[in-house]
């Protein structure tokens, strides 16, 4: 039984709905596999009963995501992993598919934090969670709902490391999917997903050119190397910036010019945070900035900018566009995007949906996976058949046909070494 | 003395000229080239007197091109070459600025012929014109006011073709600048701007993923050339359609894979309409389309799509998102972006400002050369020096320094050729 | 009735000879057009009793060239455009196959000055040229000889451009087809030929790595463009250097990093000449060549890297590997590959075989429309509808089939004419 | 002291070894790692009376690592991994240099066994080996000193996965360095490497263009997807074929076509195997192939084409040109590169020196750690801080500067933990 709804996941605003409706059924349409191969999968009562939490960017595809859950019996209650990515029209949409939803894109720090806990007051079975957002708050605020939480499944690197933290801190009682490290997340998501949608919002947040300009990108993890491969792709330059030697070379090997903090940043007229840690762009660096420079983050954290701190530096700070914040430091304008947020997902579309459809029906399988089988409390990895089978269905559904290994085509080595 | 002022022009909304000024200022920070070395050479009262008529599309770098002109004393009247792409917004700040404006976003095709004519009207000195719109109005339907115009400058191919055909036909009695085919206009426009914005608007509006997205490109002009380009170098794959067969091999040899249409079509995802003349996709090629197929149009034309004819095959036809109508056609989906018109306008921000920059420094200048010069009757080119000039300040602009030749280095042709 | 004919066209070596024909051999096998609709075109008999001289590299493609000359009628004789590219074997397989040879590929300069005119003196009827080099020296040095040439044809832009000079001083009595102008020449060989052969050439002489390269290109003509082209595309880095401000900001569009001579020569492990003049490289820039520099010539003319001028300031020279010649200058090593010469020629295979085919396919049927048509003194460009019929063969060979288009399809420009 | 020295090892021949020379010296200037700082940290004795076998493809890159380790102290002893890769100038030059030598360029597969025994029969303390071809040879045939052996390193996936093999059975008493596992190793040489110079190798061999040229690659593990990408790079078109279902989505995913063996042999001009399996084309494909295909091998195995079925079906089989054998089968011309050895090595220069530099300081040190250090018996790994000082090392060669990550950039994820 429901218990603790919010106000808001009962507003209904019927016109905001209709656009919500339309981005979600354009979500389906291009995500043949989890409307297709996995809808099946899943049936209609697998999930019958179980009330699942989704806490994941909450637009279109998720929403999607959350119908498909829905369909296939489960309660569903929905919030955002971010303050700033929440769709409202798709919410108002969910509400009227019959789902709870516990989110609104104006939402303030406080506010946002009241959702999740109001999520977790409505005594989920399940957490499809990013960030492990969810998951730590229970832990920390709702101990006993936590302790009889059934799974979690986690969408990101940062995630996983934090249920992973748990599980050797002794704290992990239930199982957990790593969804994130299925190779049909891991593999597709950044390196096909986060370089085109990072650029394309960036392109669209400003006007500028591709051909000829000149990007510094701040770490070269599988983020920073997506961007860089769109950059030097589309006709522009990059500069990577880069702490760790062997990415330092990586990067120079794919044709970067690598260069240290200061040497780059007065080049660049673009500059990209993708580290994974934060102040990527700080105090240390307004100095070294070229005037007019635009800064936009692409990394997990909202805090690699260091927009505070830009706040205190400028002299005068004003919005010269829809996304555009323009600071004055030292009489030199630094113009930021998103409110340095994830540029693609606060200023953007969010990665392009047929690389969710992956992502997603990885959530959709862990989650199916974890209810209905046999998993012992602490971290697992989707078996690799269902991984293989979704690879194999977004195949067929590309009208992609392959081949198989014949008995004549086997490695020799096994046969090398049985005659020793 | 000013004629004949339309009404709108003086309609004031200051929300809405404060989104313009906005965007106007954002577009002059990146033309540094209009805003530097042009600005320069026009000076305060190189135009002072003069009516100049702008019939560009009426967005923000137009906007800031009718300033520059402004400030060199003209007296600019401004009208949109296109009614779906002029920005409300703009126009407000336009009028704010004393800019006498005759557009609006939600003109009709009826409304918009009136709009040039009242920009007729006004009795200009001069036309800075795209696709000759202006012009062959004047001709037509103001013969006594054509005749005393000291000057038209054009910005595209199909209207400097007109032009010629004008002169050809003795009916150009004022020079004409071809800014079109200055250098640096139309060595940057296509090659960099187009397949830039127009890959950018299919994403912005669809959310669908560059990697191993089949996209069928027909026509490899310029236009083609500079799609397929990016949609290679983005991960995606080229299928082109080209009846001319020099052209034709130039696509194959870059890397595309060449089909007929009816091989072509039922392969792509996206198909993109680059041809320069009509009905690249009509009734003869809906059954060969593949079903949820995305249909836009890059070409000069809002004909290259036969929408007409899809909307009288059509069962049922309805808006699934902003800027996508679906039409059902034998069951299947056919869907279009941005009604047929041209997507990176009209869906989407048009070409980036800094590729503006250096077609907007032609035009300044070609105005500039035929008002204060002594150009006959007829079609000229801008100025070799010139043309030289804007790309020099573009490359300052970009801090590039280049070398000069010495003299030990000339080419020894002539020697040889004198020693005979 | 031939006359003076070489001694060395008469010498006889079956082995040499064995590897010459499997290169003619394999060479035709990868020219479907020119061994395929263009020898049908000429036939067996059309150029039956003329002489035709063919001075071009002389390795297998050329020869094959001159293969199909001879199998439609003609009496062929051969020499080599440059006395470093030609290929013994081939010259050897060509006797055996009956054509006239006056070339060796270890000719001396004056050697090769003999040949030319040992060709000349043949009285040939028509000359296939490169470079206008042996047209050239008929004039000046055997004008009667010259003065009876029925027509030339002409490979390159270096060539067509002494052509044009020679006409426009009235001293071109006979008619010239410019086959460098064709489209299947020019816009496939510089494009597509040159940058793959260059960058090939160089990998093959020194087994450096291309991800992360450094290379410096002096200049961004075709050949410039085409070798930037590749250079980035296989993960290295350009810096182009080029003085036109025009060039140099296509360069910079393109994504290379422009620079001036001075900053980019101490960056680059590998220089590039492409720029058409001399001394690219020369005693003004020895001191700015980074330690360990190679240098190699793309460009027409052995003069672009001043080898002269380096041995003079070199305190050591020795060649390290076949190949690469290494100089000392001020204690530091600058290596240049091919002595200076074309490297892709000199130092490699030349342009890929089926890009000559293209080429060698304009060569031939200039050669026949001039012998069997009716052309007047001057410089001709080969008719589009040939042009289109090798582009045609081309696309057939590769199996790729293209539309034609309909009436409907016409672009409304002339309506809209007409109705004015 | 020293057993078994085999007659070759002995042979002068003075203008062999000159050229030799000139190719280890050659190789030496573009390894600055392994000829600086992996130098100087091997020292001049620590090796000093230790026996080390080195048996890697016996070419100029491999005798500077030979030279190398001989300069720490160690009598070296070399032999060639493959009979078909060494290069006899290269042989006699090391003799100079006073290593011993047991392999030739004409050795026949016995005379290859041969040689690898008597490697053995020199008692070596350690094994620089390649696919673990000594190290399973010993165990077989040379029990006593395989057992006395203090340590290997290995060069190769295949023999890394021999090497665990060997763990797991008990049967390794000594540590086994996994140089292939560092990173240095293997991030660089598939993905930098084999791309290169396998496509290098095949249009030095063929004189082929890439434009638009059709390649089918058969296995998209590291080295297939080296070889597309370079492919697609160099205006190309890649197919490829590949069994497993998240390879070949990703394969989609980089914008080449997938498609089963069927479908793509008949439509590919070059078909590349790289499978690591054997009869990756085999007689069950002869029939798809396209006539006139060029056939070459870039994977581990010289099995991948079964040429032994191809000369069983050929009705004639001759080689056309060096490198390049053609068999007619069923009246259709199929061509095989470098006898279907690996292509990049036997009909090629290898990997890039620079890259083989970063390969071979990992060699180095991991021979130099296990001899000066402790490890117990069993497969290690490089120790990351080594992996770290040769990226460092690669770097400073380059002249490229890097930062270090400050005390407030540190991941917020250990604070937000210790809060729970």
């Amino acid at each position: 039984m429901k218990k603790n709804v919010s106000e808001r996941s009962r507003i209904a605003d019927p016109i905001l709905a209709a656009s919500g409706h339309a981005a979600i059924d354009w979500a389906g349409r291009f995500s043949p596999v989890l409307n297709g191969a996995v809808r099946d999968r899943l049936g209609t009562s697998d999930l019958a009963g179980k009330r699942i939490a989704v806490v994941i960017h909450l637009e279109a595809k998720t929403a999607f995501l959350a119908t498909v859950l829905a369909d296939a019996g489960a309660e569903v209650i929905a919030a955002g992993s971010n303050p700033h990515s929440t769709r409202d029209d798709v919410c108002a949409a969910l509400v009227e598919r019959g789902i709870e939803v516990h989110a609104s894109r104006a939402s303030s720090a406080e506010r946002w934090e009241q959702d999740l806990l109001a999520v977790a007051d409505t005594e989920p079975d399940f957490v499809v969670d990013d960030g492990a957002e969810l998951t730590m708050r229970m832990m920390k605020s709702r101990p006993a709902l936590y302790g009889r939480l059934q799974g979690v499944s986690e969408e990101t690197t940062t995630g996983v490391a934090r249920l992973r933290r748990l599980e050797s801190a002794g704290r992990l009682p239930m199982p957990a999917m790593a969804a994130n490290d299925a190779a049909c997340k891991h593999l597709f998501d950044n390196r096909y997903g986060t370089g085109q949608s990072t650029m394309q919002a960036i392109l669209a947040l400003t006007n500028v050119r591709m051909s000829g300009l000149v990007v510094a990108i701040v770490g070269y993890g599988w983020v920073g190397r997506g961007i860089a491969t769109y950059v030097r792709q589309m006709g522009a330059r990059a500069l990577v910036i880069e702490v760790d030697p062997i990415r330092a070379l990586e990067a120079h090997m794919d044709g970067n010019e690598v260069l240290n903090a200061s040497d780059a940043l007065g080049r660049a007229e673009v500059v990209i945070t993708a580290t994974g840690g934060v102040r990527a762009i700080g105090t240390a660096h307004f100095d070294a900035l070229a005037p007019g420079v635009i800064l936009a983050n692409a990394g997990h954290h909202d805090l690699e900018i260091d927009v505070p701190a830009l706040q205190a530096a400028a002299t005068q700070a004003r919005e010269l566009r829809d996304g555009v914040m323009q600071y004055t430091v030292n009489g030199k304008s630094i113009n930021v995007l998103a409110g340095g947020a994830l540029v693609n997902i606060a200023g953007g579309l969010g990665h392009p949906i047929q690389i969710m459809d992956l992502s997603f029906s990885v959530q959709a399988l862990a989650c199916h996976e974890v209810i209905t089988g046999d998993y012992r409390p602490g971290v697992h990895t989707l078996p690799h058949e269902l991984d293989q089978m979704i690879a194999r269905a977004k195949l067929e559904s590309l009208g992609v046909a392959i081949d198989h290994v014949t008995a004549d085509q086997a490695d020799p080595i096994d046969d090398l070494l049985e005659s020793v």
